[in-house]
Order: C-alpha cells, then sequence, then structure tokens
C-alpha cells in the first residue's frame, strides 16, 4: 500500500543493523510513526501494547522477535526463553504461535553461529508469505462478493468488526483484502465501519478505506442490529484470530453480536483468515482462551485535544470496576463460509 | 434519592417565579449540576441536546415545558405551537407525545386565564405520576427477579443497557426499579453495565448504582455475547422508549443485540416500561420512526483532562462520513416478559 506516497509495509527490518520497524498503531488514526525495536523485549512490548496488532501481523513481529533474540543470543535455552515471552504476549491469536514454533523447528537443528541470520530470513519468508496469502484471499473473496451482487441499484454494502486490514497484516489486509479487489476490480461498494470498543479499532480501518478511497461509513458498534435488520447490509465479512476444528471463530469481541443479527436476517457472514489460523487442537471454540485486557482501555480515550495534539481523556472518572474480554467466539453454525488462501469453504 | 446526602428528584419547578430545574446529564459522571429552563426552548433545546434523557423524564419535562410556555403565552395558539415544539425534539420516545396531548387536552376546555395554573400543577401531576408508576414497576419487577434465584452460589447477574435508572425518570427508574428493589431486600445483585456508544449513558448507570452501592461491573458494549454466551448473566433487563401494539420494542441502539444473544442462550430478556410507552397506534416496530443523530456523538467524546477538569476530545480526526441511529426495534418474540406498573405479561 501507499501512506502520504510513499509505499510501504507494516513491518520492515535491518538485520545487518539488528532492528525491526513497525508503525504504532496506537497514535492512529491521528499520527503515523514508526517505532523501532532493537531486543525480543522490544517486540513482546510492542506485541502486548497493541503498538502492532492483528493476528497476521502480530504473527510475523514475533518471528522478527525471534530473529532479534537470536542476534542477541543464539543458544537453545535463549531461543527456547524469547519463544515462551512472545508466546505468553497475546494468548487468544494463534498466528503468532504457530509463527514462532515454525521458526523455532527450523532453527533448532542449526549451529548458534548459523541460527541468527536464518532466524531473519525465516522472519522475512514469514512476512512474504502471508502478503501472499493474502493476495489470495482477496482473489477467492472477490468471487464471492462478485455473486452478491446486489439486486437494487448503488453499491455492494458490507459490513466489517475492528482492523482486519493491511494494517493487521504485513500487507493487503484479510478481511478487507476482497473488499479492496472488489474495489480494484470496479465493483461499488461501501463499507460499514464499526468503531469497535474499547480500542476502536474501527478508526483504524476507516483510516485505511480513507487512503484506498473506498467509500465508507463509520458506526457505533450497537448501530449494527438495526442496519442489518431494515435490509441495509448485504454482507458482514470479518478476520479471525483462532479458528477450532469444528469451524467456531474467535475474533474481536462484538464479533459474535453481528453474527446472531446476520443469521436473523439471512445476511451472510464471512470470515477470512489464513489457514495459519485454524488450530486442529481445539476441537472447538469453548477450548479458545479469550484474553481478559485492563479496564484502562475502557476509562481512556485517545484522542485529540483543542490544541489538536494527541491526548488521552478520561472517560470514567473513578475506579469503579471494569470487565474487558478482548473476544469472543462465534459458533460454526453462523458462519456463511471461510476465505482462505486455497478457497471458500461453506 | 439521595445525591450526596441531599435528597433529590431529576427535575424541579418554581411555578411562581416561572422556572424548571434539571440536572445537565450531559456534564455526568464527571459533574452533577442543576440548569434552570425559563422558557417553552429552554425546555425544548435540554431534550434535544439531551440534557433531559430517559423516556420518562423526557415527557414530564415536555409537560413544564408546556407550563413555561402557558406562562408567557396561554393562548390556544401559543399552546399548540409549544406542543409542536416539544413534541418534534425527540421523534421515537412515546412519552413525551403521551404527556403533551394529555396536557394540550386538559388546557384546552379553560379560559386562557386559568390555563398557567392548571399547566404547572398537570406537569407536577405527570411527575408524581411517574414516581407511583416507578415503584410499582420496582415491586412487580422484584416478584420476576425472585424467581431467577441463582442456582449457584454469589449475587443474581443482571445486565442492562443504557441508562433507565433514577435518572432516566422522576426518580426510581423503569429497568433499575427492580434492582433498587432487589437490593432494598436484601438479594444480592450485580450489573453488568453496557458502556451503550455513543453517548456513553452506561457510564450514568454506573455512577446510579455506585450512589446506591450496587455491585456492578462496567463492560464495552460489543462484551455483552461472549458475556451471555459463557453463562454470566442471568438475565437482562432494560427500558423502552416506545412499545408498538404488537409488543415489538424501540429503546437505545444496541438493545437488540443483546436480546438476539438472550434469546440464543435462554437467558431471560426483559423490558420494563410504564404504559404510556405502549403505542397502540403502532402496529408493529416497523412502524415506529427510528431517530437518526448527530456524527459528533461518535467524533467527541466528553471526559476529564489531565488536570482533572471536564473537556471534549476529538476521537476521529477527520470529517469521515458516520451514520448514527439512537434506536433500534426488538421484535415482540425475543421478549420474555414486560414489566408496567400493571404486573408482568409473558
Amino acid at each position: 500500500v501507499d501512506v502520504n506516497g510513499v509505499p510501504t509495509r507494516t513491518i520492515r527490518a535491518d538485520p545487518v543493523a539488528g532492528w525491526v520497524e513497525v508503525i504504532d498503531q496506537t497514535l492512529l488514526p491521528h499520527r503515523f510513526e514508526w517505532v523501532r525495536l532493537h531486543t525480543v523485549d522490544d517486540a513482546a512490548n510492542a506485541i502486548r501494547s497493541m503498538q502492532v496488532r492483528g493476528a497476521p501481523l502480530i504473527g510475523v513481529t514475533a518471528g522478527y522477535g525471534l530473529a532479534l533474540a537470536a542476534s542477541a543470543d543464539p543458544s537453545e535455552a535463549g531461543l527456547v526463553a524469547a519463544a515462551e515471552l512472545l508466546a505468553g504476549t497475546r494468548p487468544t491469536a494463534v498466528n503468532l504461535r504457530w509463527a514462532i514454533g515454525g521458526l523455532l523447528e527450523r532453527l533448532r537443528p542449526l549451529t548458534p553461529a548459523r541460527r541468527s541470520e536464518a532466524a531473519w530470513r525465516g522472519a522475512a519468508e514469514l512476512a512474504e508469505h502471508d502478503v501472499a496469502v493474502n493476495q489470495a484471499i482477496g482473489r477467492h473473496g472477490l468471487a464471492l462478493l462478485r455473486g452478491l451482487t446486489p439486486r437494487r441499484p448503488g453499491p455492494l454494502r458490507l459490513m466489517t468488526h475492528c482492523n482486519a486490514g493491511w494494517l493487521a497484516t504485513v500487507d493487503g489486509g484479510t478481511a478487507l483484502a476482497p473488499v479492496y479487489a472488489a474495489a480494484a476490480a470496479g465493483l461499488q461498494v461501501r463499507v460499514w465501519v464499526s468503531e469497535t470498543r474499547p480500542r476502536n479499532q474501527g478508526l483504524l480501518t476507516a483510516w485505511e478505506l480513507s487512503h484506498q478511497e473506498v467509500p465508507h461509513v463509520l458506526i457505533a458498534d450497537n448501530a449494527a442490529g438495526v442496519l442489518i435488520a431494515t435490509d441495509q447490509v448485504d454482507a458482514v465479512i470479518v478476520g479471525a484470530d483462532r479458528v477450532a476444528a469444528n469451524g467456531d471463530v474467535a475474533n474481536k469481541v462484538g464479533t459474535y453480536l453481528k453474527a446472531l443479527a446476520c443469521a436473523a436476517h439471512q445476511v451472510p457472514f464471512y470470515v477470512a483468515a489464513p489457514l495459519s489460523t485454524i488450530d486442529s487442537s481445539c476441537a472447538t471454540g469453548a477450548g479458545i482462551p479469550i484474553e481478559q485486557r485492563g479496564g484502562d482501555e475502557l476509562r481512556l480515550i485517545r484522542g485529540l485535544n483543542a490544541a489538536g495534539a494527541p491526548a488521552d481523556i478520561r472517560q470514567v472518572p473513578d475506579a469503579g470496576p471494569v470487565a474487558n474480554p478482548a473476544f469472543d467466539v462465534t459458533p460454526a453454525h453462523l458462519v456463511t463460509a471461510l476465505i482462505t488462501e486455497k478457497g471458500v469453504t461453506f
């Protein structure tokens, strides 16, 4: 993609100098800034604090985190400790474990002296793999969207939740890949963008869609029901953080409510995710751990103050109790189709 | 109720001096301030800007608005113009029209000289009626909650949406009336409080429950699905802005999504509202107008700045398009029971 005229991806690395750079997504949509990671701790902190977010990008960042670790200490004990640190940052997204596990298996047989270079090469391959996967998801998803050509005049009206766009990946996006493919193919689309409290990743999606010139409308998460019920949505398309063996889908909290509304009104509900999101060791969604995050995500809002500078504001003044589950599980029977790099599964 | 040691209601009036005072709810939970209304325009503005909100309180405020109008111009033309102004402030809540219509019918047969006094008396009676209705709702709702005594140890776990507490009424609340009655009767209850974006009326509910010392936990609206699906909610209880003749319920946007989740998991979904909320002229929910409010309700967040003073912050930096439907309709078949002042209807 291209941001302010500069072609870029969400993550870049210099293996010789030994750094990785990611976009600090906690500052978006207010400010676009790169942050440089020098150590595996930096990488773990970036994932934990959600400077990087989105299951695919978390996986690739963790891969680069292991490369940073291998540069500092290529011993097996060092790599295992780094892998455990990274795997513990976010419990729900499974791509993280898939990326780290695969890379670790690849490094283990090598002599310590050869691990660092192999780790950087492996991380770069994870990044390239992600881009290719998302292109394929876009292609398969586009075929699906073409089949939804509206019976009435006007654009195809899609709805998404959270951000599963290029910001959530190395490039291209998962749920937004078919949207971008559709726009590129000349299909008229318009996207309802759900705010996605408490972290407001919908604002990232609106920012992305603005840059890609895809028509969109921001809504409160609460508005999904009335829009779906009054025939203003042709399909909902979301990403996934983990898919169980039976097809149950863990994704950003609030996804399940949209799936329920789709089922009640015969609106297709699509999930777009790489095959690496499927966790065959989880029989059903009940086995997927749901991350509980801190209450300050509800209490503090980041925005622009009167002077136009990014600032936090305290929305909830007292220290009253807050619960903040970050994901929910949509049962397989509510998922109309799963779009992966291999095709569409109904 | 009692705020900071001062027993109070949400609206008070001095017919002789010719003013009405309401709590400025746009400043809550950050600051508790009364605002004085001198004219029918003041009253209309207070309703439109949501300084007063909640279907029952809107109705009573409109009644007092008509009294302010009658003091200034008791002619029939003057009263009709005032009634139209007030009725046009919020299209969805029907109590507004019920209160104004009833009061207007009562003033019409009187000579202009007698209308002002009668209007103030009528508005005060509307206020008293609301308090009595809510006490009855609390009583009937309590009986319903007693039937839900949990099978496990611990409190009855209720969930509510928006604010249908004493702030939304003259006193006592509608959806929260049974909760307060339960707490007063020594039943252990705990309330999941949904933030209720974009206007965050859940923060008013949390503030109310803190003052009444009812245990509660604030959540993002998106979290309702996972909590209901994982057996952490014994019942959902909400208010209503208008109930159609067939039992369809218009309430704050997001209500419908909670009702869908309740139905999917056999969790009771209760609506508590005065009989005046039932609009027999609306055959079904499809006939209820849904208010569309301005996009700045999503773009700007009110909170406390670093100095602890109330301030707005711009959450969405650009002028991107926003849709903001303020209500949705829950079909009657998803409503387990309707609690009114006359009893419980299943």
